[in-house]
């Protein structure tokens, strides 16, 4: 096999560094990739990527999730283009606002109502405010380890931020009902709500659905308190469930906060909250200058419409299992111990004793010189456009990686 | 004439007032306007903008701000599209991130990097995380009633946000050299910087241009504390000069923010700094989902293609003053003392002596009745759209009000 082409990531990383801090930043950097992973790509269709330098990948981020039903997808960028030969950004909101927001509260069923925002970090922040201001209360209890989002309260690297701006989270960990009732206790009567992931999609570690009786605990003492339960399903939403992804475990959230794959790309997020957040919604001001734009609610719409038409959930679940059950097979034909975790359309795949991710990254940076874009410490998302035979080709892949890889094992692995 | 129709408006706010917290939210909710404003709109090109029930209108905010060169402005619109169709929100960023962020540092004189974000409060929020970032201290000082943005820290309404998270925020008097002193004695030595937007854009209070010696003091103060200057130009930018706002006052700030014109309407916005920031930028962590997707930044290429080829800033300015000086006649003519006040391409209009805006409100309305869409006590904005005609159209609109307004005209006002 060729060397990867890689000149004109190399050389655009190179302008980037003058111009940008640190070449890159946030998420979608490539700090923590493996040496070889392309920074910068040219172009997307269904489930496929092509790099800077044209080399075509079989994408298993979707753009860290946004992408649903796979790139350009034709019902969806039909329903953008009518609204954009209408407007987008106007001097007020479009009919559409409202038919999406009655459309996002007929689908998920714990939600009477719908705010929208542009990050999935303005969502979240959203939730908590609105708990806030309901329960006149300061603490919100948080998972050790979850991601919600980046902004002051909730950003994983808090240079430049107060700790007087996270002073009032309270960490408990996830699925572990005991250590949530220490945080309920430790909140004490300025206790504001509880926020949980839909499920623990934490990096670098194995992920873990979530604990039916943990959730119920949740609802549990939110009731018990007059608190407020919040479900981040920015992440998760709609690939766990065509519903919000507690509805799976019978739990019903008072807010749950959306993003990605809402309009399959096109920038909105969303809070959703029932009757008794109704009145603390209302109270709290937020805004922002594209908040109101119509393009991303009118892909949204059609995002709603295939999911209706089309089982989504089913099929990327199926695409799932065919790869775990495709790698799990592989690495025990080469002797590799794999870790395997979440839900198997957002697939966490780590190697056991590899703490410093040498085999993972190896392995990754294998699979990509092959043509797939894994990622060897976030969880990863399946879409509708990845097919039995872009599965079959990927497994081709991970095989000769893995067998490209035995000669790096360590003797504790395997 | 004949009455103004809103059956289709007054239908779509009930469903909304169903599925949205108190019907609309934020900046875009009509609750402060007059009875009779319209909270929806079906369509818009150029300068026109069309309400949900078809009543054309000369729209004086544009999108409150991002539509700069004309709604569906062509050279942005074929950027758009020609980037939408090789991919937006992908794995990570496009070639044309590095490109935009080179033409941002070569077009504003006190940039040497960029970042991109979505809302105009990411990038405020961020100039203060790097400012603090930089310095190691928490004091931000902001002037009383500017406006920066709807996060924690700088929402105008705190609901549902703890005290805690604003603490560290000192207010000054925008303009008011001996005010900021005050303040920054009070930082004392937690004194991280000094937050100013362009010019003093305040709503429902005649707006003020920056005082020259008031921004030549910031960078003063700012220096001899080796403290961030940041000017705060979401608003303003791109309308005030082809450059940095305060670039037209000689004060180069450390940190700026930007927003809204950037991609005429398509979602981003930007902070950028000098090299001194660099390191403190390179430290913070800031995310978001679609902040790397190239359609909003082919458009903002595109924007600034189009700032290079026309002198914008000369035609808003011009546009603004035709309109400013129409109305300051027709007021004289029908005896009314209007208080017009800001930057002419961004026009705050006002009466003298009408604290509950009984006059402002009733002429807006009167005003919208014959086609013109002017905003009470908010600053409203030109577009490269705008031409004669269209400023001719609207003095023959705003002049027919003054006439219907004379019956409301109160003993103290004229």
């Amino acid at each position: 096999m060729s060397v990867h082409p890689n000149s004109k990531d190399s050389a655009l990383r190179q302008r980037a560094a003058n111009v940008i801090p640190g070449g890159m930043y946030g998420h979608q950097s490539i700090g923590r990739l493996p040496d070889g992973y392309p920074q910068f790509f040219s172009r997307a269709d269904g489930c496929r990527l092509w790099d800077a330098d044209g080399n075509e990948l079989i994408d298993y981020m979707c753009a860290y999730g946004p992408n649903l039903l796979g790139y350009h997808h034709a019902q969806v960028e039909d329903a953008a283009a009518r609204q954009q030969a209408l407007g987008d950004a106007l001097t007020g909101p479009s009919e559409v606002m409202v038919t999406y927001a009655e459309r996002l509260v007929d689908t998920i069923s714990h939600a009477d109502w719908a705010m929208f925002t542009k990050n999935g970090a303005d969502s979240t922040s959203s939730c908590i405010q609105i708990a806030r201001a309901y329960t006149g209360k300061n603490k919100i209890l948080i998972a050790e380890g979850s991601y919600h989002g980046a902004n002051f309260w909730s950003t994983p690297r808090p240079s430049g931020v107060p700790d007087d701006d996270r002073k009032h989270l309270i960490r408990y960990q996830y699925n572990d009902l005991a250590s949530l009732d220490a945080a309920v206790a430790e909140a004490g009567d300025d206790f504001a709500g509880i926020f949980a992931t839909a499920y623990k999609h934490d990096a670098f570690v194995a992920n873990e659905s979530v604990d039916p009786a943990f959730a119920r605990h949740c609802r549990k003492l939110a009731d018990r308190h007059d608190a407020v339960l919040m479900v981040d399903d920015v992440r998760a939403g709609f690939r766990m469930a065509h519903n919000g992804s507690w509805s799976s475990v019978g739990v019903e959230p008072d807010l749950s906060s959306w993003g990605k794959v809402l309009a399959n790309g096109h920038p909105i997020s969303a809070h959703l909250g029932n009757t008794r957040m109704r009145e603390a919604a209302e109270s709290i001001f937020i805004t922002g200058s594209y908040w109101f734009a119509a393009v991303p609610m009118a892909a949204g719409l059609a995002v709603l419409d295939v999911l209706e038409e089309k089982d989504v959930v089913s099929h990327v679940t199926q695409m799932g299992e065919m790869l775990r059950s495709g790698l799990a097979e592989q690495a025990q034909r080469y002797g590799f111990d794999l870790v395997q975790s979440g839900p198997a359309q957002m697939p966490q795949v780590l190697f056991a004793n590899d703490p410093d991710r040498v085999l993972g990254d190896a392995w990754c940076l294998e699979c990509l010189k092959r043509g797939v874009y894994f990622h060897p410490w976030h969880n990863m998302f399946l879409s509708l456009a990845h097919q039995p035979d872009d599965i079959e080709r990927t497994l081709d892949a991970a095989d000769s990686a893995f067998k490209a890889l035995q000669s790096l094992r360590s003797p504790t692995q395997g």
